[in-house]
């Protein structure tokens, strides 16, 4: 049984935060091995590890190996108690909530919906404290065991304060969200961008597990992206970065939204894929689903229609490999099903290869469909990253 | 005078290194102004300096200013000693070294070339050492004064190890470069890619002071870039990054020798720009200077042929912006004299804005022609930074 009287862990040194979160990320593993990976002395690693075990955070393993040939002591390996603690995480959009309730190791463990009566901040406050009451009320263990909300929502975020700074889907300006959903909820509340959301989830608990540069590529109403270089998420200096969507790939054409010309959006987002695949099939009616099954049977002008939407993704990435070299990339969005992705997947590779300037071609890309909850998920994720991590002055 | 019987500084904790590099690249400065700053205390601040202003490598200027009103005492600030110690710096060519001298602030105070009978390491190690001592035999304060060279080479290098893993130009495969350099000259060598050693130079001592990420492209036979994202230069996972002239930007053609399409480097490389102009023009023997003259002189086939080069330069670097969010970005170059760069200037800042996404439009281009020289000085600078980063274990 957990002491809950103990208290709980904080991050208050550089070695704490290294050994907590290697463990978390990359557990079970020895304090040989972390010692190892770190670089820190054996004598710090226990140091360090030893407030968490108190806490009930970490646990030793029972000692199933030795370190090597004449080893004096078994190696114990550190894991984490993943129902130390759980964390919620939300999914604003412009109709919904999508909340979940995730453990330490970010295994989602409950989920809800709830529609939003309108995306006034002050209701979204307080449907998020009707949904978050929701969720926590279904264990005594959440109730007593969570402290944090991650809230994601997309378009510009300053997670240092909370602030949405401005969001077109939810159509707000400057709305210090942090602050409100704290208010609702008496959480403590971490705001962040929906796509970097993800992209934390990926890297500490996902692809990205081992990787210190990683980026996520999502296929939707745009074409989203974030990036990890040096284990830190990329914000650009002017809070732009990571517009993967608007990199040029197409040359002269097409126009897009933003003002350019040529933008991978504007070829591979799904209102461009659904727009051109009305225009090859004269089917001014068709739904995505339609042009995703005539393109499975065969129709050449549909099939077409997805070639050029992969390969624009593919040298989009490219651009992206060139540029930054990650080590690997993940594909992922809102494109209904697996089979949308086998449709654009041959052509997204093979034009990612023949664009990738030598070793930057090795990159490994993953592509697959993310279920909805995903997004929810990392938002919790995010609030477990701030926990975990030393806060900078 | 100086007293060259104190020893050298050294860099040993990170307050050390964040005090020295402050004052050596933003100086001089204020300790409270530092304090600030870097978040140390002002003790700190005060103990991470001492060991620089007895080493002779930080003096405290005459004061003054008054920090502000019924300030107890006016505030020294603390400006670096230029002359206390000398860096070397050689850029190497297939066929000549070029190398110089430069103070601890990198101002160049000696150059020299000399040419080289064959690019075998032996050799290039051999003429190295006779470089250096020609420019060290100038002066009795930089032959007293120097213990570190830099090297800057085109291709694949390793600064870590001081390994030359590919370099085109020099037909060289895993050559020790550093070893040798070492072994024939007696200097602590550093080793680094030759336009991420210009990035160093313009990131501490030029353009990029005060930014932490900075982007910098060079256009020549290639199109270079190298950029640094949170005071780090970007390497890559697997060693590629920066590769901007691989980012294609033409749609469907031309194809680069890269075997992708496309790129940049195929449209507003020199050698794209001269065999478009000679087709342009009709003239197969005319020459860059001519290609430049005929479109001073408002010729419009030759002024389009610049135009293409400026978009297709704009338009990758709108890429790298949206991805990354860089606060300024230098473009540089080989381009004979500065009629070249105004040429293409109106073209690359125009299609930077239209593709630019939001904020990243505000990015800060600055251009201009390049003097050889600064590629030596970019190897000069690496040296410096080497010198005073707390070196990871
Ligand atoms: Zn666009
Ligand atoms: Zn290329």
């Amino acid at each position: 049984m957990l002491d809950l009287a103990r208290p709980r862990a904080t991050i208050t040194t550089p070695a704490a935060a290294a050994v907590f979160t290697m463990v978390l990320t990359q557990g079970p593993v020895s304090r040989v091995e972390i010692a190892r990976r770190t670089g820190l002395s054996s004598a710090a690693v226990t140091k360090a590890a030893r407030p968490f075990i108190e806490a009930g955070y970490l646990a030793e393993l029972a000692a199933t190996e030795r370190t090597g040939p004449g080893a004096g002591r078994p190696a114990s390996p550190l894991a984490v108690r993943p129902d130390r603690e759980y964390f919620l995480g939300v999914k604003i959009t412009h109709e919904e909530l999508i909340g979940v309730v995730t453990d330490l190791r970010s295994e989602v463990v409950a989920s809800a919906h709830r529609p939003l009566p309108s995306t006034a901040p002050e209701t979204v406050a307080a449907e998020l404290a009707a949904l978050t009451g929701d969720l926590l009320g279904r264990s005594p263990a959440y109730r007593e065991r969570c402290r944090c909300l991650g809230l994601a929502v997309s378009g510009d975020v300053d997670r240092a304060t909370g602030l949405v700074r401005y969001s077109p889907f939810l159509s707000w300006h400057d709305v210090p969200l942090g602050e409100l959903a704290t208010g609702a909820t008496g959480l403590a509340v971490t705001v962040e961008n929906d796509v970097k959301a993800l992209t934390v989830a990926e890297h500490w608990f996902g692809e990205g597990v081992g990787t210190s540069s990683f980026a996520l590529v999502t296929i939707g109403l745009g074409i989203g992206c974030a990036v990890v270089v040096d284990d830190r998420l990329v914000t650009g200096a002017r809070g732009v970065a990571g517009e993967i969507g608007h990199v040029p790939v197409g040359g002269d054409g097409p126009p897009c939204h933003c003002g350019g010309r040529g933008c991978v959006e504007a070829i591979a987002g799904i209102p461009a894929v659904l727009h051109a695949a009305r225009r090859a099939l004269g089917e001014p009616e068709l739904t995505l689903d339609g042009a995703i099954a005539a393109a499975r049977a065969g129709d050449p002008a549909a099939r077409e229609v997805f070639a050029r939407a992969g390969t624009a993704l593919g040298r989009a990435m490219a651009a992206m490999a060139n540029l930054i070299g990650p080590e690997r990339i993940v594909v992922s969005g809102d494109l209904p099903g697996l089979a949308a992705y086998e449709l654009l997947e041959q052509h997204l590779r093979q034009s990612f290869t023949q664009q990738a300037f030598g070793a930057a071609a090795d990159c490994l890309l993953v592509l697959r469909p993310r279920p909805f909850e995903q997004w929810a998920r990392g938002a919790a994720a995010v609030a477990i990253q701030t926990l975990f991590t030393l806060q900078e002055r």
